[in-house]
């Protein structure tokens, strides 16, 4: 069986967790700390990222896109009105753009720093750079939150699903991030009504039960953020 | 025709504009100084990233991998042996992985930090963050440059071409980036001759031509810089 290298608070882990489910595929999943450095898993991944998919001939894959590209090619490609990413390139293009924007920009300006900040350094140890929370970099976080919670309010109001008719990887990635963000109680739901009926529709979803029965140690979600009726 | 909107320093930019020039597309240059967030540039890329291509339909295509998959999707695949990326979705997920290694995880150590301290912050105002350059921020950078280098260096001795047997969108992703700390004199080419005979062949290829033209406000380049034999 193939296995994913993933951590339970990665937004890139559970994009790829999601299509794997979403196509039906059986993985086994083996936990990372990413700050570790761990080197049997640089000679995986020599940039140390997560998640690492290592398929049955033992070949590894490194990191979300690549990954995604991967299943798409090999799997979603025969999926018909099932597949993640569109048949047409410019709707191709604005996928990945909605990927890239919750997989990248979203976790460059919030939930990368506030994960490390309220989780990673939890169980770091101090050489490791652990310890207390850095509470400027948590207040700079929390208030990039809005600008992209505005962002995805709009794009759950405009359209069907965030990248158009059908539910697509940008859907998988932005659930991906807001599921991570939730867990820690730093989404304000009351404020974005149109981007919670979005969430819910995620939420409601087979592939989504597993995330939503995950724990950290250490760190207990908001109440909540198992509910799919919240 | 297309526009790219682009800058001359950004090593993303210059990858897109390499793949354009080897499969013979005229695009028009626009250039764009990305700190200036300005609004109709905002509007066409919500990120405010470069490069940014508007086709001859105005819609955009923004950033490199997206711009790159869609120019494989569209061009690519007609290339028979010129494709830059390859047919097997295994090769696909190594260039893939090459590029990204290049245009995001050496950018975020080296490139992005010493362009903005040696070129970016000349232009901008005291409000945008102008100034002279950070010492500290130089120094972490440069110190990072050497475990690309040999990376690099490995890599272009391991294979003809870095990610395989035919050149691909690796080998331009890295010459991208590569080109601007050339510029910058930022590399030390008498420790690295397995990557300089690669960078040479680069080099040497029409595409890489107004590159090497190039020059911009305030930064003479090296005097090697374009030399085909340096």
């Amino acid at each position: 069986m193939p296995t994913l290298y993933h951590h339970p608070m990665s937004p890139a882990s559970r994009f790829v967790r999601l299509i794997l489910s979403e196509y039906g595929y059986q993985t086994e999943l083996s936990e990372e700390q990413p700050w570790e450095n761990r080197r049997d898993f640089l000679t995986l991944n020599p940039a140390g990222t997560l998640p690492v998919y290592v398929d049955d001939s033992m070949r590894a894959l490194c990191g979300a896109t690549i990954i995604s590209e991967y299943l798409d090619e090999t799997s979603g490609i025969m999926k018909r009105d099932r597949r993640l990413l569109a048949e047409d390139p410019f709707q191709r293009a604005e996928i990945r753009r909605l990927t890239e924007w919750f997989l990248q920009k979203m976790e460059a300006d919030v939930t990368r720093p506030l994960v490390r900040e309220r989780i990673f350094k939890l169980q770091m140890t101090p050489d490791q750079g652990g310890g207390a929370p850095d509470s400027k970099i948590l207040r700079t976080s929390r208030s990039n939150i809005r600008q992209h919670m505005k962002y995805l309010s709009w794009l759950a109001g405009s359209r069907p699903w965030l990248a158009g008719d059908r539910i697509s990887y940008g859907d998988l990635a932005a659930a991906a991030a807001i599921s991570v963000l939730d867990y820690l109680g730093e989404i304000d739901w009351s404020d974005a009504p149109t981007a919670k009926e979005w969430y819910q529709r995620l939420k409601s979803r087979p592939s989504f039960r597993p995330l939503l029965a995950e724990r950290v140690r250490g760190v207990t979600p908001v109440s909540h953020y198992a509910d799919l009726d919240f």
